[in-house]
């Protein structure tokens, strides 16, 4: 039994188009990836059924035949920020490239979006997995893999050390003397590293959080370090109980490895929940949502982790062909579960093109069902909770209605939210500040 | 008479900070530059007074000599993204520097705004004057004048290019024949230039107004050809009506002369009307508000365009000290104005910093004073309309109870919005799609 202990869940907010086919289906809007009002309306849904957080992934490069979700979207923090105002308790977790963009820029962006939003940003932490995204920056080419992740652990430095400027209590504004800040409690950074020189000051003052919330998505072994030393929560890619459970306890045992408490780092697994009346209604919407994907769009989707490879060259119906190498610069981790999964199941490419394209997930049942399995998912430590991807059209409003009481009359959801911020929420302390610690430590000395 | 012309009006959304007394104000909330509260009830009364356009203004780098509105500050897109949820027809602008951040990056953000609020974002290309700033992104030096300018042309060029990588029916949504869009209207930018290549397309649909409206500051010569070129609205630092007559006339001419039509170029100057029932009681506020400043704030708040100078080491007393060297590479024109103006009045430091501090400005007076001076100006051809600061705490609300109804009854104002869109209630028009011209052009040949 899980003692207590809660599920966290998360939404992703991403218009049409986790499938392929998806924004085909009779009652999805076609445009929702980019209209605000579809946005406000899921955030809020989503509020009622007492998630923790929304979730917006982003990506910084297309092609013409890159997906639906991937060609047309709100870039990240601008719908976050205008969701802060819609919404009052649930957080706000954008995806941000460590790749492509500045420490500056970016801590601003979330510690203004976290005074925004009352304390409820939260930072997912990605380096890009698209080689073509550096063509959009003027850059000659994408880093290798390796050398992202040691870029990614200096620049959240960086911004944490920013988010840390101001101290406090630095802004007394008092009217009557007229002092407006204690100079001695803005600190500066001068930040000297293998990727950036950063001096700082940060030009907002320390956030209703401190710091924004850290979220990753770490699945490579560079990526599972990463976000065992690095993240609040992470957010992965398990469908597979056993799988799960092994992530679980190796990722756990890393953070205490760092010296973390393994209970204040939350393994998300996302799942795609296709909830029906009966057994039957769920499965028949399944298969409904498969059909509406083309052969060619499904080999154009597996592609995209392949660095867009042509899958079109290959037959159909034999078996997948040794395409690793073209991947392992790209979405690594996707590549090799992709390639294991077809070798252990002596899968055509068609039928890998089809899994891929519109995977059916672990999650397809009655409310009954659903809420067993994140239970027995919770139980065996396989997740902390789950970020939920809405299969198909009107899931989220299906699962806020029959599954939430059903989680929330097991104990496993609030039935209201514990605090104002999304540390409180998620039970997470406000991290001392780093300029703040050291003084003391040097008093203390 | 101005024969029917209304005026433009913006408001700028600065919290506390414009002069570095006015937080000291009784009716201050000295927290205001990041009181999302606060800047949702300006937003909104500005809109209930009919303004066109709310403004956020941006700097990159403080340090503990930087007054109160530059210390503490909302980032621009976040909290534009935010109000955009607020209000329903004012227009959203913000300030976002071309010398560190990248273009990719700004076009999704303003793209996606637009989408956000149904077609009200406005972009202010500024090429920031700060040369501390390169401090906070691994340069070691800021870019020379001639340069920023130059990089300031390709990275609008690249932005706007990125706005029509999508032409406005690609996004086909058939659902029927399972076709999302039609790639032929997807186009790639390739741009190759001096100091970006940009590859594309945008990974956002081409947006309400089709592109962003552009607002630039130009007052130097690079900068005045800059605006004349490029911008739809420039907001100028003009006081004197005889001063903003002749740059009014003289960036209407450069627009023509770029084959543009001055009428659709819109000069702003920026105004901080202190609003009172008798003149006496206006005058009487604005010494208020000048009394909050100390001579030591206001000698630091002064070295700010001077590459943050310390003027503390001069005789307060004497006439003004040589020091127009050391502001060159930074705010050039605010240098050269503000030691103009020492040597024209023959003032001392101490005047100086005083009247920089707390610019008292032409418009101090009654309602009706300021509506005629308003209603001068525009006849005059000094301005085609005004940017509105808060001099101190209430003044939007005193003008917009006081004097839009008297500009609204002698037809200088509008009542209701005319359109949607931030560029229907300018009376611009959506810009062609440079792809599609470019085919139209090619089958016409």
């Amino acid at each position: 039994m899980s003692a207590g202990k809660q599920l966290k869940l998360g939404f992703i907010l991403h218009g049409v188009g986790r499938t392929w086919g998806d924004w085909r289906h009779p009652d999805a809007q076609p445009d929702a990836s980019t209209n605000f009002a579809f946005y406000k309306r899921q955030a809020q849904v989503a509020e009622k059924g007492k998630f923790d957080f929304l979730f917006v992934a982003d990506s910084v490069y297309i092609t013409e035949k890159s997906s639906p979700h991937y060609l047309n979207r709100f870039e990240p923090l601008t719908i976050l920020s205008a969701l802060a105002g819609a919404t009052s308790h649930i957080g706000l977790v954008g995806t941000l490239t460590v790749s492509y963009s500045e420490p500056y820029n970016v801590a601003r962006q979330f510690a203004s979006l976290d005074h925004i939003s009352g304390g409820r940003a939260g930072w997912n932490v990605v380096t890009s997995w698209l080689e073509g995204s550096a063509a959009n920056y003027s850059k000659a080419q994408h880093l290798a893999h390796d050398q992202r992740y040691r870029l990614a652990a200096e620049y959240l430095d960086v911004v944490q050390g920013l988010w840390d400027s101001w101290e406090d209590d630095a802004l007394v504004h008092d009217k009557e003397s007229g002092v407006f800040f204690d100079p001695t409690k803005l600190n500066t950074l001068d930040h000297k590293g293998e990727f950036f020189q950063v001096k700082g000051p940060l030009n907002i003052a320390r956030s209703p959080q401190g710091q924004p919330v850290i979220f990753q998505a770490g699945a490579s072994e560079d990526g599972k370090n990463f976000a065992a030393k690095h993240a609040d929560a992470i957010f992965v890619g398990q469908d597979d109980l056993a799988e799960a459970q092994a992530y679980y306890a190796d990722v756990k045992a890393r953070a205490a490895g760092f010296g973390r408490d393994p209970e204040k780092v939350f393994i998300l697994p996302g799942v795609a929940p296709v909830v029906g009346a009966t057994e039957a209604e769920a499965e028949a919407k399944y298969q409904e949502l498969a059909n509406l994907v083309s052969i060619e769009n499904a080999l154009s989707m597996l592609g995209r982790p392949f660095n867009d490879h042509d899958f079109s060259q290959y037959d159909l119906d034999a078996p997948f062909p040794d395409v690793t190498a073209v991947g392992l610069n790209s979405n690594q981790s996707s590549v090799l579960k992709i390639v294991a999964a077809a070798k252990a199941d002596n899968l055509t490419l068609r039928q890998v093109a089809q899994r891929f394209a519109t995977p059916r997930g672990n999650f397809v049942g009655t409310p009954e069902q659903i809420a067993d399995k994140f239970q027995q998912w919770l139980d065996a430590k396989a997740a902390d909770g789950f970020v939920f991807f809405e299969a198909l059209p009107k899931q989220l409003d299906v699962f806020v209605e029959t599954v939430v009481p059903l989680l929330q009359a097991r104990g496993l959801l609030r039935r209201k939210y514990e605090g104002e911020t999304f540390r409180d929420n998620l039970g997470l302390e406000v991290p001392v500040n780093r300029f703040t610690a050291a003084k003391s430590a040097k008093e203390v000395a």
